[in-house]
């Protein structure tokens, strides 16, 4: 293997994991030996667990960028649900970070520093899609800055916190979970979706 | 002094504690000391730390419960603006059971199972009430039962979901922290709000 899929090896196991057991109960031995790796060979690409988690928080982060150029340049409905379909599918995916969120950046400062501003970056590319969603009259508005904002920061709140939210009342399930999220962000801008795209959104679900 | 007054003083001092260290880092000892208390004494009312962390959702629910029969006798947009005001200010006062909640509720089933039985219960209650807000034309809607359901929802996990949300930039403070949050759910309403009911807010903001 080379370095690169050892490493993605290493980083896929430790997330399957983490999800399912949280990362208080995986040290990096135990990685290790579900990639059947030796411990030296796992230390010589991660030293410890922490390393770990920001190399995945590195793939997030790096997964969330991909498609950023492309948010702006097709405001579209279409655009719009997959944006939402997309980010929860990969709150999913990465679940254990979502669930852990706090604890985990109370442990690593500088992954702290890195989510703040991707998460700063991130709000104010959000804000300027659904400002030329407002333009192209898939949406109506809100068209007050601080209202929109607000209802960003909100869809945002939302996102990443519901499958903590369903997961006090009984096990989260994919891609059920996924798709009731989506509906929960969507009925936040039903108020300002225009006509058209409402019947756009009620043909999408006839399919 | 009185059991109820101990049992008080005990509470009240691993509040504070746990508000400012997390659980995690006090122990029962810890707050026996800070209560001038011997760990003895301490013992003979709670037998460990989860029993005080249970104690005091018992507090929070108590606290939550107090006002139902008002939320729904009054459906009136003071009522409402009051309501979002009071449960942000009581997340600010236990925010560390609201920073630490999937790993407070995985620890104790007890808890667990109390919390979703009376998350349900009150779920439905602000249904009720927001419903009655409607006939009341102090909302204009939703008057689709699902979409005001995932709003209600949504608003949950905006208001127990702020101040963790904040906390991720800066130090959350008191009492500013309470106002933007009381905004943002203000925000996802807003387009459902009468003129009448926007007339009274926008005086309220004056005052």
């Amino acid at each position: 293997m080379t370095t690169k899929e050892t490493q993605q090896l290493i980083l896929d196991t430790a997330i399957e994991l983490f999800n399912r057991y949280g990362t208080g109960r995986i040290s990096a031995n135990r990685i290790a030996d579900t990639c059947h790796l030796s411990r030296g060979h796992l230390y010589y690409h991660f030293k410890k667990k922490e390393e770990i988690i920001s190399a995945i928080y590195d793939r997030i982060a790096a997964e969330v960028k991909h498609n950023w150029g492309d948010d702006l340049k097709q405001p579209t409905v279409h655009h719009m649900l997959e944006m939402f379909d997309r980010y929860l599918a990969l709150i999913w995916r990465y679940r254990f970070f979502y669930r852990e969120m706090l604890t985990l950046l109370a442990m690593d400062e500088s992954l702290k520093q890195r989510f703040s501003k991707d998460r700063h970056d991130r709000t104010m590319v959000v804000v300027l899609f659904f400002q030329a969603l407002i333009e192209n009259d898939v949406l109506l508005g809100p068209r007050d800055a601080k209202t929109l904002k607000n209802l960003v920061k909100a869809s945002w709140i939302v996102s990443d916190n519901w499958i903590n939210y369903l997961s006090v009342d009984s096990t989260a399930r994919y891609p059920d979970c996924v798709d009731e999220g989506y509906e929960l962000v969507i009925d936040l801008f039903r108020p300002y979706l225009s006509p058209k795209t409402l019947s756009i959104l009620n043909r999408s679900r006839e399919i």
